[in-house]
């Protein structure tokens, strides 16, 4: 049987450190997410990051914007916010509505306030191996295996999706602690090949219980990334009931990444935080 | 048997494109190429620099700096060369010595004259998926398997090596094509087993014979970047005479990458000269 990996206990000991850092801070960290368009799946993430920032004493403040909005005046809020000393953060929830240019309002976040890491800046000197702000599902992976004492140097890591949030900068982070990394997506012929090699398999894709029981090595670690809703319920990309029966360490879609992958925001608040601060 | 592919004949055809290319320019295309200490590596990088663009038409100026030149002064001429419109491309030759800051060199370099693409802003907008100047090399092996209607979708890439110039731009390309790609390094365990597995190997480590014939699939094409000396004579990664045997394709050491990666450097000044020359 597996080890279900408690991903609640992590979080909540991340809050403990951050509550205790917080506490000695005369003006609060704050963060501003900018949520636009209508998305059940956005609502929750948002709801939670405001339960989160609450808990540990980080200002949140939500900006939502619906999908007749001009792009241009969702940018001058976001310059707005970048000039907003108060502001210590910024995120927009994605995804957003295709019709709005990603890569433009992204890029429009300031760099010492672009708490997801997406900025091309960010992402630049991340992958030069520059301290940067990283993407928090990322960073929500390497502490859960850190947590458990799970080594990756030297490991097989198959990474399922190749998305900027997850797959891409996850591989680097893999790479940088010595891992050897495979990056499979949807054009990757016979997944199972893959996935049945990996020491520590890590899927993101949103496609629910992709990842069947005969696609995992006995004793592999599982992380699953992944959400999706199948019949009004929550479902991770993770086959759980079966793939437990293999894996020597598993988390589960609920309570497993999510709560680790929140309270890395608020770590990557407080790095935003400090950085202006020691200025 | 293999076929041998001959990275010459793709490079004399994409330098024919440029020569006329260049023919209608008024001013030259130029190219500052920057030397920092001793190393036969790069005095025949360089050499093979200059003779190529001499060929097309390019300017091309070197400056050289001895090791004991102060970290500023290199700074200074970089600054120069930026401020120079007479200048399209900079390069510094890399590796430059360990006690010079390599990233901030690099970073103080234009990102519209860094025709290496190693800046973090243009690391970034590469990443993000944005049009961007990428390392020549990493260009090479794409042209190369293009030239021989090598289509990498879905297959499995594997590439030993995660440096900035090969390894971790190549893995960025084959992604954005569909191949399946794993990156192997100097931490990777039984480095056979992946390679083995390999549709598509590469390989760019500059360790001499690394990749034997019994590492290598039956009908794999293998693209070999590394070089290194041994007893005075040039080595590529791979045992040729033997992998050759197994490969469908394969490119020697000398003729066969190298000159393509040295066209795909015409190609990035040519890109940088028309991207300030159509502002």
């Amino acid at each position: 049987m597996s080890t279900i990996i408690d991903g609640n206990a992590i979080s909540l000991s991340i809050q403990e450190k951050i509550k205790a850092e917080i506490k000695n801070c005369m003006i609060r960290p704050s963060i501003a997410v900018i949520q636009i368009g209508e998305n059940t799946f956005n609502d929750k993430y948002i709801a939670a990051e405001e339960k989160i920032c609450n808990a540990v004493g980080v200002y949140f403040r939500l900006y939502k914007f619906d999908d007749n909005t001009p792009e241009l005046t969702i940018i001058n809020k976001i310059k707005e916010l970048n000039n907003d000393e108060y502001v210590n953060g910024i995120m927009i929830q994605l995804p957003m509505p295709p019709k709005y240019n990603e890569k433009r309002l992204l890029n429009t976040i300031s760099n010492g306030k672009d708490v997801d890491g997406l900025t091309d800046i960010n992402v630049g000197r991340f992958i030069n191996g520059k301290k940067s702000i990283v993407s928090c599902s990322a960073l929500a992976v390497m502490h859960i295996l850190e947590e458990y004492d799970i080594d990756v140097a030297g490991k097989h890591v198959v990474i399922v999706g190749r998305g900027k949030l997850v797959g891409r900068p996850l591989a680097t982070l893999m790479l940088s602690h010595d891992a050897t990394v495979t990056i499979c997506h949807q054009g990757t012929v016979n997944l199972s090949d893959y996935t049945s090699k990996a020491d520590i398999l890590v899927s993101a894709t949103g496609v629910a219980n992709l990842i069947k029981k005969d696609m995992v090595k006995e004793d592999a670690v599982v992380i699953d990334v992944g959400l999706s809703i199948v019949d009004d319920k929550l479902c991770g990309d993770v086959d759980f009931n079966n793939v437990s029966k293999k894996a020597s360490f598993i988390t589960p879609a609920i309570g497993g990444v999510g709560p680790v992958t929140l309270a890395c925001l608020l770590e990557n608040i407080i790095l935003c935080y400090n950085a202006k601060n020691t200025k």
